[in-house]
Order: C-alpha cells, then sequence, then structure tokens
C-alpha cells in the first residue's frame, strides 16, 4: 500500500500530462495527488504564496519550481524540483534536513539543447540563411560554389559528457559522425562511462557506448590536447565553475587553428567559458570557422558588443532549453521517482550537497 | 589475378582519394587505374570528347558522369556511373547490350538530402529564422511566447523507403522519433525491408529496421490511410512517375488538416508531386503547418509564383543533393563494386532495364 497517507503537491505551470495521471492511479491508488497549476502573471510564474491552509494541509511530497516557505510544508519528506539546478535551496531547512530527500530535475533538457546544436550546425553547413535571403527576393540560384560540407565522417568533439553531450552523440553518430567524448574524471573502465541521471527515454547515451574515445582531466595540457584532435564540431556543455570560466581562450583558438579542418564551435553551457575577445579574434581571422551560441557573457548581450557582428556567428538569446515536452519529461522523471521510493530504493537524480 | 590486363578510366571532377587509391593499389594491384579529372569550363563539366587516344587506349573498365561515344569504348564491360538515374545511356549500345555491367551512384546522396530535411525541420521548430533576423537588429529578445516543439515522441512519415527515407528514418530514431513508413509493394516479411543499394557506412537503414509501423499500396485510399496517421514530419522521398504525379492535392492536405497535430511538409523528391495550388492554399489555411521545399514545378520557380511567398515555407532551390563527399561516396561504392566483381559476384546498384 505505497504511498497511504501521503499528498502529493505539484504545482508548475501545466496542466498534468494524462499519461501521468494513468500511471499513478493505475499504480499508487492510494497516493492523493493534489495538481495545482502554477498561474503566470506578467510573465512571471505566480509563487505559492496564494495556496490556502486547505490546499497545504497534509502535503508530504512536492514537485515544484519555487522554494516554499518552510512553515507551509512541515510534513513533505521527497521533493522533486523543477530544475536542474537546487542552489535556491542551499540554506532551506528542508534542504539541510538529512531525512528529506530531493531529486533535481535535471536530463529534462537534453533533447531541445542537443536540437539546438545540430540544428544550427546543420543550417550553417547547409547555408540556410543564404537561402532564405534568396528566398526573400524570389531568387533561385543554386549556390553550387558553396561547398556543403555533409557530417558523415567528420569528428564531433563534446567537451563535458553530461545529458546534454550524450543526446549531441546520439544525433552525431546517427549522422554518421565520429564522437570524442571529454570528462572532467578519467571514464577507462566501461561501468566509469554510465550515466544515472535520468534521461528522456529514447535518447541520449546512458551506458557511453557512443565515443570512439574519451578523454579527461582537469589541467591546460589536457584540454589542450583534446582540442588538437582534428575536431569539425565542438560543443561545449560544461558548467561553469572556476575551472572552467575562460577555459577557451587566445591559447585554445590557436590550437583549434591548427587542426586539418576548422572547428565549428557550439556552446549551450555558459558565456563565461569562453573568452569573447579571443572568440571575435578567431572567428575574424579563420583560426575557426563558424559559431552558433546560445549563452553569452554579459547577458543580456548589449547592442554593439562586438559579438553581435564576429562573422560567421549565430546568437540566440539563452533559449535553448526550451520545449514544449519540459512538462512531459519532468513528470516522466516525478513518476519514476515514485517507483523507486515505493520500492525503497534510492531515487533517480539524487540532490544533495 | 584480377583484373590483370583491365584498365579503369575514372573521368570525374575531383581527384582520386586516398583512400581509395590506397585500396585500389593494396587490393587489386593488377588493375590499371587511369584518374582523369574532369575539367570545369564555365560552370559546366567538360564531357570526355578531349581525351586523347592514348587516354582511350585499352579501356575495359569505367566511372563517368558523361555517356562517351560508342566509338571510343569498344572494349569497356563494366560502367560506374556518376549519377543515380541512367536515362541519358538508355539507347546506348552498350546499355543495351546484355554482357555488360553497369551500376548506378544511387545511395551516394541520402546523407546530405537527410541533413538538409532533419536541418530544414529543426530550424523551423526552433525559430532559427526569427532569431537570425533579431541578431541583424543587435536584439536580445528571448521570445518564450513561441513554443519550441521538441522532436521526442512525435512522429515521422515517410513516403516512399529508399536510401533517403532510410537515413532520415536514423536522424528520426536519434531524436526520438517514431517513424512510419510507406511504400510501394508491400513489405510485410522482414527480408523485404532489405535495401540492398549502396548505403554510405554508418547511414540509412538497411535492413529495415526502424520503422514502427509499414504502410503500402499504389491506390489513393492506401495513401490517404498513411496521411491520416497523425504525422508531424510528412518526408516526400518518392521517385517521380504517372502514379505519383499530383499524388499530394487537394482531398490529401484536407486529409493532414484533420490530423491531431498539425504536418510538417518535406519535399525533397519532385516537384510535381505536390500541387502548386493545393500546397499554397494548405499553408494559407493552416492545414498544415509548414513546409520546406527544395523542388518544384516548374524549376527554376520564376518571381513572383505564390508559392514564393505563402506563409511558412523555406525553398531552396534543388540544392540538397550537394556534399563535398559525393566523390568519396562514389569512389567507396566503385571500389566495393570492383570488390564484387573479382569474387564474381554481382554488383552493388545493377542498372539495366
Amino acid at each position: 500500500m505505497a504511498f497511504k497517507g501521503d499528498v502529493l503537491l505539484v504545482y508548475l505551470p501545466s496542466t498534468a500530462p494524462p499519461q501521468f495521471l494513468e500511471r499513478v492511479c493505475a499504480k499508487f491508488p492510494h497516493l492523493q495527488l493534489r495538481w495545482i497549476e502554477t498561474p503566470v502573471q506578467g510573465g512571471q510564474l505566480l509563487p505559492p504564496s496564494h495556496l490556502t491552509a486547505a490546499q497545504w494541509a497534509g502535503v508530504t511530497m512536492m514537485c515544484i519550481y519555487h522554494v516554499p516557505e518552510p512553515e507551509v510544508i512541515p510534513d513533505v519528506w521527497f521533493f522533486q524540483t523543477a530544475s536542474a539546478g537546487t542552489d535556491s535551496w542551499a540554506k532551506h531547512p528542508k534542504y539541510l534536513d538529512p531525512d528529506v530527500i530531493f531529486s533535481n530535475a535535471s536530463g529534462c533538457q537534453p533533447p531541445q539543447i542537443a536540437e539546438w546544436v545540430i540544428g544550427t550546425w546543420l543550417s550553417h553547413e547547409h547555408h540556410f540563411q543564404v537561402y532564405a535571403e534568396q528566398q526573400k527576393q524570389e531568387l533561385w540560384w543554386p549556390r553550387l560554389e558553396m561547398e556543403v560540407n555533409v557530417s558523415t565522417g567528420r569528428r564531433m568533439g563534446i567537451l563535458g559528457y553530461g545529458g546534454i553531450g550524450r543526446q549531441c552523440a546520439r544525433l552525431g553518430q546517427a549522422l554518421g559522425m565520429e564522437v570524442f567524448a571529454y570528462t572532467r574524471r578519467e571514464r577507462s573502465a566501461p561501468e566509469s562511462r554510465r550515466d544515472d541521471t535520468y534521461c528522456v527515454p529514447g535518447t541520449g547515451d546512458p551506458d557511453g557506448l557512443i565515443p570512439a574515445r574519451w578523454f579527461s582531466g582537469t589541467s591546460r595540457d589536457a584540454i589542450n590536447d583534446f582540442l588538437a584532435q582534428d575536431l569539425d564540431l565542438l560543443v561545449v556543455s560544461l558548467p561553469l565553475n572556476e575551472d572552467t570560466r575562460g577555459l577557451l581562450g587566445t591559447e585554445q583558438f590557436q590550437i583549434l587553428g591548427r587542426n586539418r579542418n576548422r572547428t565549428f564551435l557550439s556552446n549551450i553551457a555558459r558565456g563565461a567559458i569562453v573568452d569573447n575577445d579571443a572568440l571575435v579574434h578567431a572567428l575574424e581571422t579563420g583560426l575557426i570557422s563558424a559559431a552558433a551560441i546560445d549563452v553569452t557573457d554579459p547577458e543580456p548581450l548589449p547592442k554593439g558588443h562586438p559579438l553581435w557582428k564576429a562573422p560567421n556567428i549565430f546568437i540566440t538569446p539563452h533559449i535553448a532549453w526550451q520545449s514544449s515536452k519540459y512538462w512531459d519529461n519532468l513528470s516522466d522523471l516525478l513518476f519514476k521517482n515514485l517507483e523507486k521510493l515505493a520500492a525503497g530504493e534510492p531515487v533517480i537524480n539524487p540532490d544533495k550537497r
């Protein structure tokens, strides 16, 4: 009689996906589900402070984007957060309580971000923007002088082989590319290549089977060695921290510039991992062929910033995470965690310092 | 002593790929290879009529885009054509000679065409053209009101499951899509799902393992039933013939319009398969969500044609076949055919009426 007496409060800006409701009803008939759609006001998600005492009553499990006041959630022993990062929980007594279980939303974003990476790569390699301009002029002009570099046999290097990197690898493999992975810690044993983070079904590389070669380390020499591997497409999918801030600077672009094929840089991680001046210089001097960046430093990127007009750059305003399926993915993760909890097993994406 | 006394004349607008040379020298040291790069004059490939008697002397095998005069190739018993279609050979005595072996270049184009299909699909779904316009204005504006429909869990329907359709399927599968295939003849037995056409290594679905469902037939009812399968992305990769001319007309777009999700149409086959007026009407009235077309009827599409300004359409001037790897693929096919011939086996892509 799993979850008898438990009340799961879900507070998200979405209605409950029918598939989630069906699965919960069928498998956990004793769990009381209280799904409350988060109102949006002026483009902002309304925090749960407007919920009534009746809505808070008896709640023991939560799935939420916001951080509620401790007073309204005295009995909650499980939190499924709606974001991958849990910085905002750091000092919350529930987060500090060793008996309270937290799972974060890592793994709900890789499909859309990997689509952004591959979509921007293909758009550039196939000159879609040139043809979009010609279409505006109703101009039928096959530009056979512009080479189309197909992806088969080319090499994708992935800096940071987490959920996003793994779905990029899956797409690269399907395109016929060779994949090289770079991770912070060494992954020589096959078991060490697994990633137990949540993975949207049918995506990613949870077992780490795709890369042809693995590289690792934290030193500049280790990174530089990876960058010298004749990468056609370099995907930056690392977290930002003191090791990775400014990781790709003048020296690294010089190394890329010595590659046999010029590299296309894709950054969907954080702007501060790449040195702006070095990137603009690399594009202007042809050390790399092109760049697609969804993240900049600073954000928003101000008008007049040199990145906007660098040659062969495509910039989007930190939107690659967007997806209409985000809440479907999160509720799939939530359901799988209910199964784990009911079986007395550790949750997926456990999140505690 | 395979090919002792044979002379293979290759006449293509490319130098010999080093990998091809290495493989031929290692495996067929007795074959005399005569690789002559086709000159380009005024954007046209120069036909081989300028070759000298010495260059024609002793030629017994050929790989060529053009159709040479019969007089210069009396002893040729094997032709590897550089195009997928061999219409221009139809009345040539060598083609009519039952003892002369022909192989066409089918399968050398699917990687780039499938990249075009998936690239235009992702560009549309992720609103890249909107962001490209904003970038020109140096405008950082996340358009969160524009939904991003990620591909996971969505359905790709492929009309015509040849080499191009199979590589589209492979990419769709990697994106987490469900694939439905439509073929002219029924393919209920697993063996019948194989495709022995040349396939670039690491691409495609030669064994026909990807589709979740197979549909078939030549009647309008059969086609209409396929179109009613709630397809998110419909790829047209059929040959043009009397059965397929005007295949997608008013009735078919009405059927697509009744789907649960509006369909994105991708046509990389031939323009005449789709009725122009019906397509423009379907886009204007929202029967389908969008279209990407590399082919039109007529070509070139004249200025002022209603297709140019239809809403949510992306048009390229019949360039999706382009690829810098075309000659690499063709020489890989040629080498594999040399292996077949040396082993006394049928060639890949046999081409004789």
